[in-house]
């Protein structure tokens, strides 16, 4: 089994595996020059674009797994929410009431977004060995994009209408729940060999309000693939304040941001296999203050399972070589030896 | 001495004072007049019109403490650090480089926004016996607007020169604490009978980079107003990751966002005066929404110093109406009978 397979499934595993948020960034020139002659949609709906775009970051920095290339949005259109990228994306019609919300339809399994069984098909013949993640949006952040009809700082539009159309909301939820299972089958069925459920905006909410309207369809999202057999990882950002809901969640693996050291997490989360959680802001500092971020992460996530990532995105100015260097980094670093380091020295682990 | 005062310095008061952040808001039809004829700096630097704006809310809703009208950036370009609204802060010049940061002056007290003082005076003479409350931005996020450039989701130019130019970020640090101390100590040498200290994007940082890059610039503020006889509030938005640090600044009150409830702060922050914690939004739901969730604002307020406030801005589009009926429910919740309910009946209080 792959490292990265191991440790999602609880294995305190002799290096960590490390994969880069979201691989086929901004950030590679090689992707620019992809991007100049197609826009997103051709990227993400043409089969052999979307799986060249994919390899691009494991090719060149030798990753231990790869993330389909694709958008939280892409199962949107398929629901009859018609969307632009400009570079974020657009709704032509957010919902705005409970007859939007009427409308919408929950497509079959093979019709949410069949392009991208497609691309699964020729990625797992082109990856050998390395696992292929897949991955949808969770309920509650598509339907802050849907009701928001866009990106925003404060989502304002939707957590109003949280409160004048709750009922609304969780029909909303249901749909968005329902097809998000369908999509999320359809690329196990074509072979992605782990999940990840992007709960990006969970953290604007209070507990009250993510329990009802977050966790609950998460949960039911989560919970329908228990007899899949991939392991599943649930990420938001800026959450630590809904750790302890977040425990109660039926998942493998939790991604977490860089706020709170993987020792912190490692409590609130006992018996889960962590993700993360170096600053992606790290990367466009010097290497040496790089290297000591990257490192600190590294023995925080000691005594346990641990898969190295970035807390968030990579942000779009950083330099591949510093990205090479941390790939060398943290397949270089031997979590035995350092446990043990630690175990002997606890004073010095810890100022470590 | 007046009920916000008390509450401030730890009183558990009979009622929660109420006030609006912040409260000259741009969603009072009289403050949209006004804007229609002055643009912000005019409205900011002409003490009869900074009174005037200063005074709508307090006179509309009747509310228990006025705040000063101005905006956190106001005392940058005595620095050498010119700006506009747009409507946004924007920056000329933003610092990029130890240079950047060699050219920034350090004005005199009486030099940093001399027409607040003047302000103060006015407003002083009309507000009786209403506390005005003066109000600044910790260095940190000053910081943050004045390498960035400007508002921002990530602030990434600012995250990624705290690591390049930790020194150059250190100097920054020390010249806005310095100011921020000099305005603050003119803003109470004019009147104001409380301050707050508004680090709005401390929470995008990790702990020790927020210990050493916030944290001990906040504290630095804070101690040096010690002596000058007013309570001192302290704000971060999503920084529950930062409680405990948050702990240790020198001070009588901290503001809360709404991400957790004011019984979990009162165990996190003991001995605090609490401010907080609606979540703006509920404002922008119906009347029973509103209702039931700043009821449990206030039950959660309970067992010490409380100050009702909402947890973050007011959005733009909320109705006065309801903001009205917000402030005739917090006046009128009698927190006395409130608690004896709950410790008759814990159960019923804690449900509620």
């Amino acid at each position: 089994m792959s490292l990265l397979l191991r440790a999602l499934r609880g294995d305190d595993t002799p290096r960590a595996p490390i994969w880069i948020m979201r691989q086929a960034g901004r950030h590679l020139p090689e992707y620019r020059a992809l991007k100049q002659k197609y826009d997103f949609w051709t990227l993400a709906r043409t089969p052999e674009l979307t799986a060249e775009v994919t390899l691009q970051p494991v090719r060149r920095y030798g990753l231990d797994a790869a993330i389909l290339f694709s958008d939280i949005m892409t199962p949107l259109p398929a629901m009859g929410l018609e969307l632009e990228f400009r570079p974020g994306p657009v709704l032509e019609r957010p919902v705005r009431s409970p007859t939007d919300v009427d409308r919408l339809r929950v497509p079959d399994r093979d019709e949410v977004a069949p392009f991208v069984a497609d691309a699964i098909g020729l990625l797992r013949a082109s990856l050998g060995e390395v696992p292929l993640i897949g991955f949808a949006g969770a309920p509650l952040t598509l339907a802050a994009y849907a009701v928001q009809g866009g990106g925003s700082k404060e989502f304002e539009r939707f957590r109003a209408f949280v409160r004048q159309e709750p009922q609304a909301t969780e029909a909303l939820l249901d749909a968005l729940a329902e097809t998000t299972v369908r999509y999320l089958r359809s690329q196990i069925d074509a072979g992605v060999q782990a999940v990840q459920l992007f709960d990006s905006w969970a953290g604007i909410l209070d507990v009250p309000t993510y329990r009802r309207f977050g966790l609950r369809y998460a949960a039911r999202v989560l919970d329908a693939l228990a007899d899949a057999g991939v392991p599943r990882i649930y990420i938001a950002v800026a959450a630590t304040h809904l750790a302890e809901a977040i425990a109660e969640l039926p998942l493998e693996a939790v991604s977490v941001d860089w706020r709170l050291p993987l020792s912190r997490w490692r409590a609130l989360l006992p018996g889960r296999a962590l993700q993360g959680n170096l600053d992606p802001a790290a990367l466009l500092g010097p290497w040496t203050s790089l290297e000591t971020e990257a490192t600190r992460v590294l023995r925080e996530g000691l005594g346990g399972a641990h898969v190295f990532n970035l807390g968030h995105g990579i942000f779009r100015d950083t330099e591949p070589d510093q990205v090479a260097r941390l790939v060398e980094l943290v397949q270089g670093f031997d979590r035995v030896r350092a446990s043990e380091a630690t175990s002997e020295h606890p004073a010095a682990g810890a100022a470590g």
